[in-house]
């Protein structure tokens, strides 16, 4: 038997436990299809003495989590830490400095840092891997750097965000409005005690980042995602949507177009959508996640499954390993990060697309007229129903409406014409409509 | 600029062609990506003069395919032939036999003769890879080998067919039967002039061979695939179906489940399937395919695309081609082929479900009461509704029912009870129904 790969890992929260039990459990199958055993040798975390239901006096301990980096018995580093900074991030430079090769699961190090980090695995030409940072224990790094090399993708978007996803299905599934639904979510682990990663769209941004790095040879540029949470979608919303024949739902998505010059920019945004039911990303329920991937020969390709928890996520960082025990690995982001294209950020206004417009209004005479005319104003066609509603609150009244398709810039200008309007009692919410 | 990758090509049917414009359009960024040129040199096909629409003249010419695999000038083969044996298999052995990789799209050829290639392969230490083989665009032999290489399967099941699954889903949308549609699809170019291989599901038998053995570590068996067609399902049972809440596909599964001995026994299938509405391979409509992966910690993977057709199947042809630029290729079915354990094939008898069955009968009193006269002695407790239409020939009349979980065996029992029975005017048609 050829010899094993003797792995350190930092960081025994779910993912941690999970990846022990994932290497424990399937021992045999592992070593086969690595071609040699995978065995954990040492772990490090912060609290040495905390109940996890796992025994871990098997293991080598350090306290230190960079020390793991050091040891002799360790060939690789899977970091299980999170925080983009911090001893994670220590923990990954002490890693590659060392010329070993680092796992992570961090979306948050990545994005901020992978570029760095891919500098460093690149220079000591060990593997920097994680597709655990993205969707979960969906194979979709390995989907856009393996499964659609020989594409020029038109397109990736997807959703990327389980805390939301099963916010908003459950909002839809029952009629009950945000805050109760967040609620049960937490009390069900779904979201975290601080859900602002999640339900500012935060979360999703950092997966995205990382997937247009891959997708589009492009270097990340976490800065420029524009990034709208689901905090501001009420029930009533939900019910509107549902009427017209779309669900909502976060979606992230990241395009490249040219500019004037020809030099390509990058579009990268998080934004609760409307689906049309008849979108496959549409039936995506509860935490799943669902990426698609359009190419230009391939056409639209979907990845779906689990987008995070214990044994999803342990299942892409132990890929991960395998592909290490096998000697394939290559660039981090599919291409060396020298040849990664710096992209400005693109600007969307001239782009068209149909829009679902909700204020939220003063129940009195005139209100609609006034939004009317903003509309009429700025050039925005109004393509469907005004519809009213109570709001999810009690007292005002909800105002829908959807667009013809038209230039985004146009619906913006509407909205700065009605700014300041006594007749709005909330900031309206803008919910574009994906295309089917 | 590093060396290039140099490929001889046969076979210039659709995909062929689909190679060489994907080769050309996407030229810079294919050499980005594999880290060096990939350059086609070389090509053979039945009919040199055909007009294919590609201008054929910066390439060499081999009347003799085989010889491709002798020239100096080719690296690598590609292998678009189609057929499980003849030229495609004189040349498979020809250029592995040289010591070159071959990238191939058939299926034909892998499921019958895959592991003497991949032996073939592997003493040599070369390539063999066969992503397009399986799924057209769908990058799920990829998805298997290192997506979910961390996990005992528990069960890989899909929509293999697109042209069967064209069929189902337009005789569902229109309500047509199955000789109309089939001729509207031979019409469109969906299904073949013979269209015995998809609508008997030998395609969809030849591709889910191919991922079980991949998934389960098995020697492939097509032999061992049980097998059933779309060519009996009317537009009757679409409807019935509909009534219940499911739609019907052609789905192709396979698990492994130990013998009394413990030994690991093999079960593959294609057999047209009721579907919940709410499963997601309930949404994949027309020539698309989709694949579910049942991982012990994955979960439930979904991967779904275009199953066939120039451009999607060029794309999984190029990212083999990709795959072997990086020289990231290990062994072909994931483990070697001397690992492969040889399965025996499972009996089902045992196995729990509910089961659709339509009986076409004479319209004569005394028939409903045989029918449930022979469940209740075969021990098959109906659950629901018996309904009669209509059959699509509009002598006889249906009845449709479904069963409550039993043991499959029950099922065939009651069957061989009604064996030769006057009431029935011909075979019933017997669809499980997939579990949600």
């Amino acid at each position: 038997m050829p010899d094993p790969l003797r792995i350190g890992l930092a960081g025994l929260g779910t993912v941690g436990v999970g990846v022990i039990r994932l290497l424990d459990t399937n021992r045999d199958l592992l070593a086969a299809r690595a071609g040699r055993p995978i065995e954990l040798v040492a772990v490090s975390a912060r609290d040495r003495h905390r109940e996890r239901g796992i025994d871990l006096s098997p293991y080598g301990w350090e306290d230190d989590m960079a020390a793991l980096a050091q040891r002799d018995d360790v060939d690789v580093v899977v970091e299980l830490v999170g925080g983009s900074d911090g001893p994670a991030l220590t923990l990954a430079r002490a890693a590659l400095g060392a010329g070993k090769p680092l796992v992570t699961a961090n979306k948050a190090m990545i994005a901020h840092h992978g570029l760095a980090l891919a500098e460093l695995a690149e220079a000591r030409d060990v593997a920097l891997k994680f597709e655990a940072a993205v969707a979960g224990g969906i194979p979709v790094v390995k989907g856009l750097r393996e499964g659609t090399s020989a594409n020029k993708l038109e397109r990736i978007y997807g959703i990327l965000n389980g805390t939301c996803n099963y916010i908003l299905s459950t909002m839809e599934d029952t009629g009950a409005d945000f805050a109760e639904v967040l609620g049960e979510a937490q009390a069900k682990g779904y979201a975290e005690a601080d859900p602002t990663f999640d339900i500012e769209g935060i979360d999703a941004a950092h997966k995205l980042a990382i997937l247009a790095a891959i997708g589009f040879g492009a270097r990340i540029d976490f800065d420029a995602v524009r990034t709208t949470g689901i905090t501001r979608v009420q029930a009533a919303d939900i019910a509107q949507a549902d009427t017209l024949g779309y669900v909502i739902r976060l979606i992230a998505m990241t395009d490249v177009e040219p500019d004037e010059s020809g030099a390509p920019r990058l579009l990268q945004r998080v934004r609760p959508c409307l689906v049309p039911k008849s979108h496959p990303l549409a039936s995506v329920d509860g935490p799943t996640n669902a990426v698609v991937a359009e190419g230009n020969f391939s056409g639209r390709l979907l990845f779906q499954g689990a987008g995070a928890g214990e044994g999803p996520t342990a299942s892409a960082v132990v890929a991960d390993l395998i592909d290490i025990a096998r000697d394939e690995v290559g660039a981090p982001f599919s291409i060396p990060v020298a040849s990664l294209a710096k992209m400005a950020p693109a600007e969307p206004g001239h782009r068209m697309e149909r829009t679902y417009l909700r204020f939220t209004v003063a129940d009195r005479p005139g209100v609609l007229a006034e939004i009317a005319a903003a509309m009429r104003d700025a050039g925005v066609s109004i393509e469907s129903l005004i519809q009213k509603a109570r709001s999810d609150d009690g007292g005002d009244v909800l105002v829908a409406m959807v667009t013809h398709e038209g230039p985004e810039r146009c619906v913006t200008q509407a909205l700065a014409l009605l700014e300041g309007s006594d007749s709005l009692t909330a900031q309206p919410l803008v919910l574009p409509i994906l295309p089917d």
